[in-house]
């Protein structure tokens, strides 16, 4: 395909990332995690983080987090999310069969969870017959490309500490979120009182690999054999770490972000008025969410692939990533106006 | 590390791999396996294996060996294999933890099951109170460099299905075993009667992706499921795809394989006659194995990184990869004769 | 106590069924449902059931519940529920941990799944992402005493097997719904197209154990091995056997039931016109559930133990069994009076 | 069947035990081990094993061992037990499936695990691809009839603690062992370094139960959750409190063990100097093993049921029980005695 707006996942590899994996393709390495490439990468995320950050790669973002939910619970747990996360809707059921924790699910209009929608969940505490609610889960962005601030996380710590549960943030397009709110990593994480947190590069320029980073570290204490368990422990460990050093070099995840963010800002001015488009969530990173009518849906989805979010309402979901072009939205945006106009 | 006898992961990428990587990243792609390299991938797999061939990509080698099992099996299933299996050591209990299964293993010196290992294991048919065996498991190379012939894979082919059991078969090195035997792919598996097959490469000059075969259609039913609950779905599908087109092409799997069998004969050959050394294993693909004094080996292990095999006879492992060099055995020889002489 | 609103299993055995336990207690029989009585037990579900039922006893509702679910699942599947239904509320997660399966529950007022509410939760069929729903599971009675209809169910089971999904009925009260109803157990099951059944009769009158019904025989195939490895084989499966015998006998189920179902309908009536007690459900079977002032909660509960149903709006739920007696309501229903007035 | 020596599970329930439950059939109670009788069978265990004991019970001895295995585990840990171990044969693989733990496994000639066959299995602790030991379990009785004195339970506990692992013991027969070693319970557990006790009643009297017994407070914590999840709570928990009351009262447990355990020796000494018979086994509890030739198995196996433990040797098993007559033994033998001579 020469463009898509149907994932940031559509993208390739940026030529940085690409170059670092060739850079680290010299000589050999130890393997499974025990590499110089690792041991760097694990150093820059205390870096980031403070020093007694914990750090493991995984495969990909499906079993960051439901590897870090294996850190924090025990079958009998409940995980607290949004009915949107993607921990709910998008991993086939992975969280459930793997923790064997149930999920309980808040509606929120914008993927946002707040404590008046977690807090009504949180009951039976004691109960026997009931499972134990012990991690509040949010995304950061939400899979509804919204953003939360720094307070309104700590907010939502606050809740989960109070009831002697853990926040777990899924962190897939965590990049995406900082650019927004030019605040660091840091801030939006482990000092708004994140216990552990799934940090993608992926979706921002990386070719996979996702890491898996515990603030706490008494929650890391079996998380070697967690992870190699349940098949995410990485042989050619080092292709992964390279990734990372590259990604978070010279601030490579911050321009590919950013460029995300603006391209999705473009081509929702594009959409400014004109008739049928319904944008239907605040633009805050790099996904456009629209309300289109569905004869208008069958015509662009002819030429351009994309995902129909709500089949009840006809929201679609547009996303950009650190290597749209605005030519790209300018013909995406014409192809749609020639359609309805 | 300028050499490592320690593991063939030890080694990098293939820089024909590595450039299948460069030229994949071109443009957009749909994800998830959607996408064109993973279409061809599989059709390639076709033309290999037959034409009723099911194939579809994990990240790695553990996941493929109990995603196959996933497939083969229910919970109250059993799954035969040799106590040396990689299934049985050296995967921290996921085979247990997401079968459900027992594995029943064998004792046999040389890491080959045969039919009089197998057939006591199968008991307890029909009744309730024990696991029922469902799957014979062979590695093709096995853990201790044996090679399986076709005509023993088919007896224990024979076995199982005369038990209405599946035979699987690990093969992390099988472009090693197809090497020494010069045999096709699919003369050792599915005509030898294989049903499921885990199809590596990352030993042999990828990145990472591991290859899971079906030649039973009915088996691969759910697969899409299971891969996907099993937190192995890969959203930039086209870079496994890519190494395993660049992988099977030109026979490149071959050249490399024959390279790293070629080094394991000649390291083994250098050895001959050492005092104090004595190989344990036949050198059937890139791995040697020999028993050394304890002392000799504290301090070859200190200049080189390699694993002792089994404490109580002081028993190593020596494994060659496609870019071992004559220099770099030479050169591990000659450490190991000054230490011994 | 004297007496309790709280549960039907607050009861103790009905005569009968001890008297069977006794009666039963002669001799040596085979253990782990060899013996005679479960072979006869077998036999009469068959002649209520019709001739190809698979009929295996479990120790409770919950295992009941859970290990037909494993019957008919895979844990990649979904299954549909009522967020209320004792299922998802009240078993610790055991359907999930056991199944591996998500449940997808319906808001419904009454307790009642109906097509319509189902029909939005069948979704992403095909799609790798997402679990694929294959149960629709009811109870009957429902956790808010309410009753299906014989059409109600035909009109849920032609929604499952039109998706290739099936009806589950947790029956746990099953007696107190045929006894109020007026039809067989066959008509309400079986012949309205339900697959698999929860079969209970501890809160009528046993002192445990629940019969685990297929209608369908291929879903009983592994059921042997489903049950052993659930931990759910009685060794002196005799003794449940005896049980059902003596709880099937002349029709003792139903006289049961029927005490219990019009002991609620007196609860209900000697209510009627109270101030400040609101009835919140139709009156079905033997559940009476009301809403009460707080203070009168608290002040009545210090009298009589009975479960709070939904602390937000004082919801209450007051239970009657086969042996509650007119004067024990009166009991009750003066001291509310008492409270109130 | 008029007497039977396949199993102790074929014997009824003893009538003090019976009367137990009839008397217990008084009232109403609260479920789910909040009435008064498990109140005080509670207190019994505590004034038994000492007062910081936690006891819960359970339906069945299957359930019991994998509870405590919950308890005690992560599904990365390993449990180390003897081959033989009802455990490891005849629990259709529940232990694996519901902790996720691999069993590792001794062969010890008469069903003992001793120091020197556990400690080769102790190895990978630390070593990410490897399953991690964290339990040694051990039966008392021995599948093979045998008991363990104080002193070598003992020598495991403290091998078992000084590798930071647990001591599980699975009592489905404790009684015979206490009886005939004529210790107290505590002392062959609690007091020799027993961390968790399957402690059953079944086998020797009881209808059904089994208590499990934590003497470290901290393996309690989660049991509630971990049992209901299991689905082994018991909504009319009063019936299997009653019965523990009514069996550990007037050393009822002690008068049905001796006599099972003396039935078992009159039968050995019966069969002293039967040529073709060889008592395979010590006989300390209330089983004898014995090889006899395969054709007078098939004839005996006619007219009595038993169980053949090992095809191979012709190795069977007769079990005697705590209503076990003189007569039957005497019946029994010349049965035996007419076909062998």
């Amino acid at each position: 395909m020469e463009t898509s707006f149907g994932s940031d996942n559509h993208s390739g590899v940026h030529p940085k990332v690409l170059q670092a994996l060739t850079d680290a393709n010299r000589g050999y390495c130890l393997s499974y995690e025990e590499d110089s490439y690792t041991a760097k990468a694990v150093e820059l995320f205390r870096s980031i983080f403070g020093e007694d950050t914990h750090t493991y790669f995984a495969f990909n973002g499906t079993a960051a987090n439901v590897l870090c939910l294996q850190a924090l619970t025990r079958p009998h747990h409940a995980v607290v999310c949004a009915r949107t996360a993607h921990l709910n809707r998008d991993e086939c059921g992975a969280p459930e069969r793997f923790t064997g924790c149930k999920l309980l699910t808040a509606e929120t209009p914008d993927g946002k969870l707040r404590p008046e929608d977690v807090l009504p969940l949180l009951t039976g505490f004691g109960f026997q017959h009931h499972v134990q609610p012990r991690v509040v889960s949010i995304s950061q962005v939400t899979e509804l490309g919204t953003v939360y601030r720094p307070e309104e996380i700590k907010a939502l710590a606050d809740l989960a500490h109070s009831h002697n549960m853990y926040l777990h943030m899924d962190g897939s397009r965590l990049a995406n979120a900082a650019a927004f709110l030019d605040v660091s990593f840091a801030d939006m994480t482990r000092n708004a009182g994140v216990d552990a947190l799934s940090f993608g590069g992926t979706k921002n320029g990386m070719l996979m690999g996702e890491a898996v980073v515990f603030f706490n570290p008494a929650l890391a204490h079996d998380f070697l054999y967690i992870r190699k368990q349940s098949m995410q422990l990485f042989s050619k460990s080092r292709f992964i770490a390279a990734q990372y050093l590259a990604y978070l070099k010279d601030d490579l995840w911050l321009e590919n972000a950013r460029h995300a963010n603006s391209m999705a800002q473009y081509l929702a001015e594009s959409l400014e008025g004109l008739p049928g488009v319904q944008i239907t969530q605040k633009v805050e990173s790099n996904a456009v969410f629209a309300i289109i009518p569905k004869d208008v849906y069958k015509k662009l989805a002819e030429k351009h692939f994309f995902y129909i979010w709500d089949e009840s309402t006809g929201e679609v979901r547009w996303m950009c990533s650190y290597n749209t072009q605005k030519s790209h939205v300018d013909a995406f945006v014409n192809d749609l106006k020639t359609i309805l106009l």
